[in-house]
């Protein structure tokens, strides 16, 4: 088949987005939820603050008593209830923690810096006093029934403090996907000359968890049609299952008939990139009744990468209720970069610079590989560039860089 | 004591800087080193590839055989060693898949899709065929004895499958701290109408996740000498300890006197910030003989919060041997914004915009508090703005914006 007619990287993305679901909402602990949607709207339950607090340690006073020297009658400290029951009488006032409820009756908090005490119980009001200062009353922050976070915001720190604030210890979210990781290959682990080692699997294993898929399950499997058969025979809890190697034009790539013999219905296979052509992807019901997107992943590392990070990372996102696109800059180039003739190449790129410096430019670096599986070049980029075929992007012009998953701008020691 | 002289918000960071110490690197799992900082330079023990590799699935020929008919005479398939041991006789070939090891003599790789066989063993080679295609030589990648990823690198996907590849199941990082988390107040969890829910320990809690602290110790503390000496003492392993509330002026506040007396040197009590003035920083050898950095941070939640962003993260990066800067970005100002008259303040802000835009540009908009422990309406913050003492700034400027721990930018559906 010749390249020009071969699917184009949009058609073959918008297809997999097409066959992308989205997860259903089920509840979990909310120390746990870091960083994924929620799945309701939380409501206030009770008026917040709950009572009229006081914001200052200091002293609860009638605002008629400003510039008068009144009588310390008590104290109420932070979640003592008695002696907030009791309102305050004009020309009294007492002593109150940060925290704690005013006494009815109170307007304002004189901060404890703000006073000297003439005697022990004599208070002298200052003159600037002013009404309901270092006061918060109650409802004020939010009201009984108001929704406080809603479906679809993204759990942050901030939220799980809402979230307990309203007395959630758990909440609705969409969870990550269950996914399995097949790699393929006899060679991969074989002992002697002709075997290599699985990268595969530890890069997938550490791309998903940096999507918060908490345990994918691996499995390493031979070239038999018998050993892919039951390796995929284990994969109906998946909703995503991503095999390596075994797709191409080789009398061994027994992945396409291993899919078509498990019920697996093919959604595109190969597509007009580099790397990453054989790419194959199907779609299942699974025995337990819930779709699964299975994504025939090239065995070449590099090819692999790149499959995950263009195609299997935004359905992932999809499933937990997020936006398929990845984060992404305008930068500048700093050299001259090629795409191949025929095919859209996606070239892996250094990110530096941005909003740290004095210009907030980005600068995307390409990375130069030594062959078309070199990792270990590979290992220094943080994100992908695109090309079309027969472009030449000349240094210096912009470009947009999508950040690669996994590598998400975090500020290093240089 | 008059604002104007309190310690400074960049003194009170230098302070905390100056001992904050990076962590002895320790060996982990590399499926669970994600982000974490390599603690070792790491070299190829081997040539890779291995062997002179396949990169396509079709047939092996000599160069010499451009444009003349040759013999099928085997094949090699991934991981078979046998086969590659015999050379490739001049006038022959052999069929061979992706991963393959070329048979010595071999100079060139014809891919499957580019030759009809005229007979089953009759290969005509294309007279294109130019030497050393999609063959990737031994050692091209890299050679034995080579650094492939160095100390001080970042572990995203691309770095733990070229970990694999050189062997490395477990790598020297430097480690994520140990946290402790104590939260003092008896209003906490405390029944009736007085008592408030504990917002700060699940808000810590996902702080120290969100930057790869495992299991963070969490207390809940009274208000009693006893009692904060109690879970004082249970904080020997934590290298790092956060405590909340007790840090102000109330009679209750009692953090201070039972760090002295655990032993804790005052590095620094109240800083000229907004919110958060109250901040008291400590260091102490922990009876295990390590260094402990001891935050008491305000009970008010957006005051721990930014106590935590601003001085604790610093802290817990360089543990990590990262930068101790966030994450920022140049941003506009959509509505004017202003400080306090005496003190730097850090508000709360939107960030909205970015590289995904057309014209990559940063929208900050400040989040409106109703009343200075709102956290409700913090919820929807994803970033740090800085407002000098007295200072203003217009609706339209240029701001620097610090995302927040927790919050760094990640497409939401809007």
């Amino acid at each position: 088949m010749a390249e020009e007619t071969l699917l184009s990287v949009d058609e073959a993305l918008a297809r997999v987005l097409a066959k992308a679901v989205r997860a259903d909402s089920r509840c979990v602990p909310v120390e746990r939820a870091l960083g994924l949607v929620l799945g309701e709207t939380v409501c206030a339950e009770r008026d917040s603050p709950p009572f009229d607090r006081a914001m200052m340690d200091g002293y609860a006073v009638h605002g008629a008593d400003a510039g008068r020297t009144v009588r310390l009658v008590g104290e109420v400290a932070a979640g003592d209830e008695g002696a907030s029951a009791k309102p305050l009488e004009a020309g009294t006032a007492v002593r109150i923690m940060t925290g704690a409820c005013v006494p009815a009756g109170a307007e304002a908090v004189v901060p404890l810096e703000d006073v000297t005490l003439a005697e022990e119980s004599l208070l002298p009001v200052p003159s600037t006093v002013t009404a309901e200062q270092h006061i918060a009353r109650r409802g004020c922050e939010t009201r009984a029934g108001t929704a406080v976070v809603r479906e679809g915001d993204i759990i942050t720190p901030l939220v799980a403090g809402t979230l307990a604030g309203v007395g959630y210890e758990a909440v609705a979210v969409y969870p990550p996907p269950r996914l399995a990781i097949l790699a393929t290959g006899n060679e991969l682990g074989a002992s002697g000359a002709a075997g290599i080692r699985d990268t595969n699997t530890p890069m997938l294993a550490v791309l998903a968890r940096s999507m918060r898929v908490p345990e994918p399950e691996c499995f390493r499997v031979g070239d038999t049609l018998a050993s892919l058969n039951s390796a995929l025979g284990a994969c109906e809890s998946a909703t995503h299952v991503l095999l390596t190697g075994g797709v191409s034009a080789g009398a061994y790539d027994l992945v396409p008939e291993a899919l078509a013999a498990w019920g697996a219905k093919p959604l595109l296979h190969k597509v007009r990139q580099k790397p990453g052509k054989p790419l194959l992807v199907a779609t299942r019901t699974s025995a337990e009744g819930h779709d699964q997107l299975i994504f025939g992943l090239p065995g070449n590392p590099l090819a692999a990468h790149l499959g995950f990070q263009r195609y299997v990372a935004p359905a992932l996102r999809v499933y937990m209720n997020k936006s398929p696109e990845p984060r992404r800059e305008r930068a500048t180039l700093t050299t001259a970069l090629s795409g191949d003739r025929t095919r859209t190449t996606f070239a892996l790129a250094t990110l530096r610079g941005g909003g740290g410096e004095a210009d907030a430019r980005w600068w995307a670096e390409p990375v130069r590989l030594r062959g078309s599986a070199d990792l270990y070049s590979a290992a220094k980029a943080n994100a992908l560039l695109r090309v079309e075929p027969g472009q030449t992007l000349a240094a210096g012009s912009e470009v947009v860089a999508d950040w690669l998953v996994g590598c998400e701008a975090e500020p290093t020691l240089e």
